[in-house]
């Protein structure tokens, strides 16, 4: 498993900008006032850099949901039971979901996964992978929440996830997870690799009572302590498998397979963010594949992507997770991919250019 | 006119607010967190109580971009010359502009109406109405932009607009525009209503070198000095008139129109936006049918949403007008009515609620 991930790694490779100037004098051409498209402009070259410097196309867009749970739930990190988790899962078998809807909405395909659920197997469905890499995580706040070749197995689930898109000619990635309690692990890989406090990140996820959030901060700090020395360590793997989940590792490895297949990935919100902070720290050349879809409300979410220096697309007040962000960012990713090929030139429209 | 368009005003009234509370229920049960869609669930609550209770349709969908040319772009105000709202009403027709784009891929029906641009008639097209009230504007720094019969034609002419829509079935309206030079008199049309100062307004609109933009207020300062007693009366059509422009009119109209016919009103930009000042001065009950599609990147548009209370739904950096932003915010909107329409509800999806 080790070498085989190794091997993905090494297919990684930053954007070739050498056709960056190209891309941009084509949008500076385009009959509008230079830059006036704010950031779809700069979408649509990121799309066109990934894409090797062709006319970028958006279409077709598939989001994968994947779901696990997390032994950490029972330390009342969450007013949810871990059940939900797999009820969430049929639901969103059986269409009902925000994200059924949104993906619908914005014409991605939509496939659920299961990369670490409570309980057995799932009927089969059309749109269900089942890759469950273990029946839920262990408790965080008491040890490594994964082994390593757990970490290892979601991580690799993860590039297959990629893989069979870009087989199917998808050109862009959504990422979605449903996990109850999984607000915990995320805040716990943000403090460990950006060095914040976790006071300042935990929020109420899917509806903690505010009185509850202190708990839930010391379980989080237990949860640092018991891990501290693979902190210490400075391994993106193993702080993954220490503090992370299932589906955020089989995130992680969708972005790291959607950076080696050149897919653009849409980043959801709070917990597809944690997933992407450590595919970057494993890789940081996933941070030309990837951008943020939306602003989570997840209070800490401001000061997390501060620290990495990003800027969400959208600001809607979403704290659902599920890759509901996601899924309205890709209309932007469709409407800039449109801009770039659709729109006249100054010349060809015979508008005047400024004077 | 006037007794024509008080007619218009009086069919205007504030939503209904007695199904808000069932509107609201049926949100809460939908099978996630309470609020968890952030702004998407506000929106369909919005389009809920605008039509009446009933389970919202988003489609189909509508922009008008209306166009006008503006007698004070002899005060060099721009950098582009007047021909140019001539030549991108031709580049609309062929289909070539963001605006084509941006409504083709959000599913938007779009119709370019000429209110007020110099020159002569244009050839006929199936998606041009031709309404001219007159060849462009007066220079507003000498005097009223516009008489007020000019001006209530113009906002007839909106209100035509919004009518015609209403007729096809249209649900939601989007607000666009093309006018060289049109973020003056929309500056001065916040300056006069706000009681805001033009220096903190004043913006490069089109792409004005930083060094013009200190001209650009004086004119505006000279405009609102010239039109004192008009802005000192208070009547916002004299005021509109005085300021105004032909396409900013007929925007106040079709908000009036969309709000008459309970339709949601996707207000643009900068100049959409001081379309919808207007409107809401006329009348105030306005707002309940308007929603600001984005955050126009002009820098004085802060300071007029914050003053207006208002905050707009996306923050792309958009400074082209057109109706660009309200393609965009059209998405979120078929997204909220998804929402609200397709979602399953906890008790049908067999899902636990917090415990």
């Amino acid at each position: 498993m080790e070498t085989a991930f190794k091997r993905i790694l090494d297919e990684i490779s930053p954007v070739d900008r050498t056709p960056e100037a190209e891309g941009q004098a084509h949008l500076d051409n385009l009959t509008k006032p230079v830059g006036s498209l704010g950031r779809l402009e700069a979408l649509a070259l990121q799309l066109f850099l990934i894409q090797g410097g062709k006319p970028p196309q958006a279409d077709p867009m598939r989001i994968y949901t994947v779901a696990g749970d997390h032994g950490v739930n029972a330390e009342g990190v969450s007013p949810y039971p871990q059940e939900v988790t797999r009820q969430m899962v049929l639901n969103f078998l059986a269409d009902g979901a925000g994200i059924n809807v949104l993906a619908k909405t914005v014409g991605a395909e939509l496939f659920v996964v299961d990369a670490g659920c409570c309980g057995g197997t799932f009927d089969e469905h059309p749109a269900l992978i089942q890759a469950k890499v273990a029946p839920g995580t262990a408790n965080l706040a008491e040890g490594p929440a994964m082994t390593r070749e757990q970490c290892l197995e979601a991580l690799m689930l993860g590039v297959s996830l990629a893989d069979r898109a870009h087989k199917d000619g998808v050109k862009v990635l959504g990422t979605g997870e449903m996990g109850i309690s999984n607000t915990t692990p995320s805040t716990a890989l943000y403090a460990a690799h950006l060095g914040l406090d976790p006071a300042g990140l935990t929020g109420p996820g899917a509806g903690l009572p505010e009185g509850s959030l202190a708990a839930k901060t010391a379980v989080i700090r237990r949860g640092l302590e018991a891990n501290n020395q693979v902190v210490e360590s400075g391994d993106p793997v193993d702080i993954l498998a220490a503090l992370g989940g299932l589906e955020i590792a089989a995130l992680a490895g969708l972005i790291l397979g959607g950076a080696k297949n050149r897919q653009l990935v849409c980043v959801d919100g709070f917990i597809s963010t944690a997933a992407y902070l450590a595919a970057w720290k494993i890789h940081p050349a996933v941070k030309d594949y990837c951008l943020l879809s939306h602003a989570s409300a997840e209070p800490g979410y401001s000061a997390v992507v501060q620290a990495m220096g990003l800027t969400p697309y959208l600001h809607l007040g979403f704290r659902l997770g599920e890759g509901t962000g996601a899924a309205c960012a890709m209309f932007l990713v469709r409407a800039a991919a449109n801009i770039y090929n659709q729109m006249a030139t100054f010349a060809s429209a015979g508008v005047s250019e400024s004077r």
